[in-house]
């Protein structure tokens, strides 16, 4: 038995494990947005999340870990690692930690579908699904790897200029933040939402328990997702980091509760929930680069943030169902900027440790360059959607809701069946139409 | 410190997380089921598969183990190992991991519970809890322990023969499904489910986002299923093994919901997610020995299989609500099979890869030997049950569901007790029935 | 690579692992709880459970860490770690197991979270919010930290005496049973809870399916809560652990369920699984320290335990929603002691191996202590809460629902809006009042 086989079968476990958990947020974007839209488009969107996992793996398998992380290409793309082969010895980490390549792409791969994920919630209850099957797709094979490609790979743009994003503020959750925004700008709001005089309607979600279900179980896989982007075990970095970023998410909470309990006299439990998520995003970047106080503040603004965010984007009339602009965009893209304020672990300090405003200035460079590319690729993607084949159901589709007009079933169904009616006569042509079937449900749930 | 007591420690933390995360199936298995189902028999469903986690986890302690695992005997059973007593010596791969016999056990374990909850759903809505809490104890017991020990043991009889069964699409999957089968063929179908011109009704289950909910939960699982099934975090191969895993249920998901979508002109979303489940469970034979390629394959032609099944298995009238025997047993199948033609990976190929009918004849063998044994056992001991003391709820209890027949309660409840009443006279007696609370509720949800 | 390294880093990857665990264990108690009460509680007790996870970490974080693991005062209290800052060289462990303070402060944090949790359920129903976060602030800052440091810190009284609580029956769950127990004397019982004769009755909770969900992911939970406790991945006892955890489990669900078959006539569904969790709140203590049979028989005496308990608290006008005092007060308390009876592996003895009196002398004195001060305690901060700012919602709130008091929101929410009448006049003021939204859905669901 080798020393470095134990090491690099201890690192391989870790990355393992953690891509599990990043990969088990699926389910917590699931039930969150299913439990912030209504009930008649609740299967919809959950079948939206669903299909990223399915189609976002296989893009990111043939195409976006290539774009990605293969051999650098300008700074910009990559022209190997297609459909995961090949030793990808252009990756310097595989070797110095011993990861094999498959267990890189699997860690890797549940980051490209979070990010088609998260624009699946903002364009909740008005998107047709075959168009958004073709987006999840080209999130994950195309739009991500390359702001990916600038900011993580070893030869790519921002990467050499020194950018610090340590497990994705900037390039995942910006990055699926303003394609979000993009997205609801091309699809427009749904029906009944704003009102004529421009002031937003509430249309409040149908489950805040499977919402809350959601965002504990995105908080566990956040578990994953920054620890795990250490890629290694050894070094006793991940300790750091896990506090670090449960310490954000506390305060991300803890702050948005307060806030709108000042604010709204009332503690709102969708913004406590949002600013916990705000906190962790806002952490992604800087984990592992600040110390625990900075960490605190971080998570604390963020949660502030989020509240306002959220009241900011309605005012734009960017109809938004689950806050996903709000807490990925705005909240990354802060978070993306604190680590040039706030880094202080390593050799790169913020501009309040005594660094300066150089990182701030690299920090701010890389996350507007992703940002812009997301947003208009995803605009760009949307726009062509839509004249192609349109990307929104017809009014009618919207008003009965999506569930029954794209998967002909309702998400809660009434008892099926009067059996003490087939008892008499089991022969009759019971279920009639399965539009009327859990209509009842439905219209009250 | 020595340097194998690490290694030893690294497999016996991966393998205690494996299992931690097959043992969580559970609430898969549990939330999946309950969705598909109608409300009024939600919750005995649930109560049906945790107490495969009871009745169970003691089953394949006391006996399922040792005759599993335990000092071989004809190929077929094993004679040590009962209350997980003993060092297992028989058993190399403990010594040559470094594995402590109890988290061996743990990891056993949750696949034995698995094996019976698979069942749990087929028989869904009409079986009495007291006799399935019997046939889940057989189950662990000696049901599967004895087509376990035929594939895994050493000693057994197919192990020997070279079959290839990798974390267990026959052993578990294959065994499972076809145990369903018997089942609901002693059982019949639920009151209802069939017209009198022979062709089937829809009954939809109550809620969709459960059921999405337990499919996340179950593909989440899976991480620990195949890889944990290396029992070895050293060698690099779980790192293989998850990606063949997590491209098979993609590739799964997505056959389905496109043939759905070509067959009936909209994704069906049981299908989609039963699509997945049936890419994974296709792989589980042949996760270690395929080349990624292949596992696209594999779990694609798995997602096709599922939806042709699910109308096959309604065609002969079997009554599954879950899908059970479409996922586990025609997919798990198929998967045994796949091994036969796409081995690649290590020393046995199959025919596809220059191997011959060699390994893909020893795959049939063993698949059809254990369908056939457990099959016939389940047949038997359903039969037994149902002469001594019947398996079936009465026509009235099935009517009214059996949340109410069997526990006394609903699974969902309305408000119990209209407060105001109370505080006018506290001492009303407001709580006249069980049967009538609630009622409203379920009737509606 | 030094060898110590990889030790110290397969060390750290398992308790990081483990604290993800125990602290997804929130998601289990939230959802646990909001099952187990009516619709019209279930999102204000799942906001307490999420507010514990936001005030605990910080609580703990700021003071509670220093209280029970810094330098040790009198046995009782600790005077350094306050915001995890030091290097604790008081605590050999980690030194000896290499442990990054940060990760021993994430998994520790966990279980202070815990038992504010456990207390969140006895007192649901009823008990306003802004106390309540003050409460659950002084619980990981104060309470549990002096309980914890009296039997955890190396200096406490109770470790010095020898006392044996591997992961807490004792330290967590006794503390925060009986912390329940006088919260609830203090609050009173729920309206309607009474009869005027003294009889209870029965307010069923309005989800069984997600009390189901929550009891399954406590389950998971416990095999970081266990064998996590061992610090250590490298001598192979979390193996023992988590059979003896998870044999307890299964032996406490299958006693509650036939014993309640036996004394009721039918499997009661909510006992069976607070069996279950009984079993492994009483396996605690002793998991490292007693042999399976006797982690099956501790296991199935909590399961016979928890029934009992539950309808005493009921005979004392205790009204607790969710069983909370049943579960941890009683199991806990029982799992304390069952150590000095059963304890046989290791070096003390409990009386049914021949150690005698002694180490059951000190179990019941330690229990004695911490249970007497975590009641007093809490009695002390709910009776001046309630002097100073009120603890208890006004009838009207009460019978409306906390959901909309609190929160200004309902659980469940009809969908919002007739979408065909804004299409005519999209200009309508359609929200009137949130407390109209959804109303329906609520009295039934």
């Amino acid at each position: 038995m080798d020393i470095n086989t134990i090491a690099h079968g201890l690192n391989t476990v870790w990355v393992l494990l953690a891509a599990a958990l990043v990969f088990f947020m699926e389910a917590g974007f699931a039930m969150l947005e299913a439990g912030f839209v209504r009930a008649k488009n609740s299967l919809n969107i959950i079948m939206k999340v669903f299909i990223d996992c399915c189609a976002g793996l296989i893009g990111y398998w043939a195409i976006g870990f290539g774009i990605m992380y293969g051999a650098d290409k300008l700074g910009i793309f990559g022209t190997s690692g297609y459909f995961v082969q090949g030793s990808m010895s252009n990756l310097p980490l595989l070797k110095q930690f011993g990861l094999p390549v498959e267990v890189y792409w699997m860690f890797q791969a549940a980051f490209a579908v979070a990010v088609a994920t998260i624009v699946s919630g903002a364009v909740a209850e008005r998107m047709k699904f075959v168009p958004y099957m073709v987006f999840s797709f080209a999130a994950t094979a195309i739009i991500y790897p390359v702001a990916g490609h600038l900011i993580w790979n070893p030869n790519g743009i921002f990467a050499k200029m020194g950018m610090l994003d340590f497990a994705g503020s900037a390039a995942v959750h910006a990055v699926g933040g303003w394609a979000s925004l993009a997205a609801v700008l091309v699809l427009g709001p749904r029906l009944g939402k704003f009102k004529k005089d421009g002031t937003a309607n509430v249309l409040p979600g149908h489950s805040m328990p499977l919402a809350a279900l959601g965002a504990f179980i995105l908080w566990f896989g956040w578990f994953g997702f920054n620890p795990g982007s250490a890629l290694n075990g050894l070094d006793g970095s991940i300790a750091h980091i896990v506090v670090t970023t449960n310490l954000a998410a506390a305060a991300g909470g803890l702050l948005s509760a307060l806030f709108t309990l000042w604010k709204y006299g009332k503690v709102d439990a969708s913004m406590t929930m949002n600013g916990a998520l705000a906190g962790l995003v806002a952490i992604t970047a800087g984990c592992a680069y600040v110390n625990l106080y900075s960490a605190v503040i971080i998570g604390a603004i963020a949660g502030v943030i989020v509240v306002l965010a959220v009241e900011l984007v309605d005012r734009i009339h960017a109809d938004d169902p689950v806050g996903a602009i709000a807490v990925h965009g705005f909240c990354g893209s802060f978070g993306a900027l604190a680590v040039g304020l706030f880094a202080s672990v390593g050799s790169s300090k913020g501009l309040f440790f005594g660094g300066g405003f150089k990182l701030l200035g690299v920090q701010f460079l890389g996350l507007s360059v992703v940002s812009i590319w997301s947003f208009g690729a995803t605009f760009g993607i949307f726009s062509l959607l839509k004249k192609l084949v349109g990307i929104r159901v017809s009014a009618d589709d919207e008003i009965e809701g999506m569930d029954i007009s794209e998967h002909g079933i309702r998400a809660y169904n009434q008892t099926a069946i009067d059996d003490s009616i087939v008892l008499e006569d089991d022969d009759i042509e019971i279920v009639k139409s399965k539009a009327v079937i859990g209509k009842q449900a439905n219209d009250i749930a």
